[in-house]
């Protein structure tokens, strides 16, 4: 196996490279991981079967050069967040639409049909939702980063039924809890609300605490991506398309769960103050899923947000000893 | 009114056109249409408000001179067709996808947020599909023709959603009976089974004739551009596609319909060859369509195919008069 990570760079990319570096897929070494992304990894990865590219991901030489012949698995996890790709429409299609279709061209190139795992959102659905979405839900997006992702999902599914790619898309529900500095995701205040507060800094919840969230911890997301790496297509039918199992919560469920793991001290470092544009775009997601496709092909969720919590205490921890 | 036509010399844009002309959209005139198209309109356009425009739809330039500061609306008609895309996914893709792109994108540079009005198809469907579609089922084209259509219905509700144009998508039922020359259509046959024994010429039906067609005849097609080209985009709510009404038949019941019209010698002159290509396409499609919500906006349906029959009939004889 030798993967390409877009966004190989950022949090999640590198996760999973650690995770297929030293696991593999289900019992099959990787020989090589190549990191593309704009920026160098924060952390270098010292192993030798990685090796990092930089550059823009809407680069059609770049992508030729990382998409080489050798290239079994391609993971295109890079993106134009959802709050930034509202802001600058033109910015999320160059990136979203033209560069993903990019790499399906490349990927189409190499005459192998390599397997292709595109991450998708909650954002491709929108509208009059029920309150649980079952997995034949219509997807009506209502952000450019969702109609985005849709289209990425069409156009990985067409590429699969003509043979091109062997693709999968998985919908990942919002990650929480996402380390590092902020980014300009809608959904960005699911980790901040945490991630900030655990650390000793104030953060700012901008929506309302009944707000129901479809979440999943950095380690279910990476398991997720793992098992997508190895799954057997054929068990995806006409449809290449998997609603990611999750946790939903409330937002004030999940304060409660932090005040719990980490105390009320923790928990009150937590600023109340509604911003109508985040309302705007989280409101328009779905907070629950059947998800009974997911599960079924072997994905997983987390139990509860306490565990997801305590988990990126761990995990953070676990890094700074790392670093240092 | 200033209304650019693409696929205008088509025979669905020079119908509309005819009828734009002569009736004007709910009592308002038409200053000026333009019809872009590939090639002159084979009968030309005498009304001095009507002008050609020959270029391949994805000239950038010629776009750009087409979609001038005083175009007030635009109908979308241009596509490669669903057996063609099928057969040259670039070509599909250039085309439905890359120039509907550039019409969206000149359109969004008047500044005056005009309306578009683009067609899509009952291809937009595929997968495991009830009986009768209901207008919340969900989109899994299982065409490169249906994905290329799905993801211009995305676009142009984000665009709508943006401010940029006052979009609206009509999911088009197959047009039956068509005029004119066969075209690459999978569903060309369900004009051709009635067009070419009218005529007296041998015709071929490449599927079951249990199989279940959604139809919609040419006058009710315009009937329904028209009124999108002047409907009040306010009652589309967060949804800007809409699934048009149709008749629902099957193949025997179509040639039973031509059989009582014209008379058994004419149906007699239906071939029955079974071509697995078409029919894996054209099988991907809903037969059935509840399309309560485009009835509520106004949209129409035909009666029965027998009229739809009857009225190719005399259409035919009336375009042949206006030739001599």
């Amino acid at each position: 196996m030798r993967i390409l990570i877009t966004g190989g760079a950022g949090f999640l990319g590198s996760a999973l490279a650690r995770r297929l570096l030293a696991d593999g897929v289900a019992g099959t070494r990787v020989e090589q991981i190549v990191l593309f992304d704009r920026a160098p990894p924060a952390t270098p990865c010292t192993d030798p079967r990685c090796r990092a590219l930089t550059a823009d991901i809407d680069d059609a030489s770049a992508l030729a050069e990382a998409i080489g012949t050798d290239i079994t698995h391609i993971v295109h996890l890079a993106a134009v967040v959802s709050g930034q790709a509202e802001a600058d429409f033109d910015l999320g299609m160059r990136v979203n639409v033209d560069a993903t279709r990019l790499i399906l061209e490349r990927a189409r190139a190499l005459g192998t049909a390599p397997r292709v795992v595109f991450t998708s959102s909650v954002a491709a659905f929108g509208g009059n939702l029920p309150a649980r979405l079952p997995d034949d839900a219509r997807t009506l997006p209502q952000s450019s980063y969702g109609v985005q992702k849709v289209i990425g999902e069409l156009l990985v599914g067409d590429y699969s039924r003509k043979g091109f790619i062997d693709g999968v898309t998985l919908r990942v529900p919002t990650i929480s809890v996402r380390p590092g500095a902020p980014n300009r995701a809608a959904s960005g205040f699911a980790s901040g609300i945490v991630r900030e507060p655990v650390a000793g800094q104030p953060a700012v919840c901008p929506v309302s605490t009944d707000t129901r969230m479809w979440l999943q911890s950095p380690r279910r997301a990476v398991d997720n991506l793992v098992h997508a790496i190895g799954l057997d297509s054929a068990a995806l039918g006409t449809d290449r398309t998997v609603s990611l199992p999750g946790l939903s919560v409330t937002v004030g469920e999940m304060i409660d769960a932090l005040r719990e793991v980490a105390g009320a001290e923790v928990a009150g470092l937590i600023r109340h103050e509604r911003d109508p544009a985040v309302e705007a775009i989280v409101a328009s997601w779905p907070g629950d899923f059947t998800a009974e496709r997911a599960r079924a092909l072997g994905f997983v969720a987390d139990r509860d947000f306490a565990s997801i919590v305590r988990d990126h205490i761990a995990d953070t921890a676990a890094l700074a000893r790392a670093a240092i």
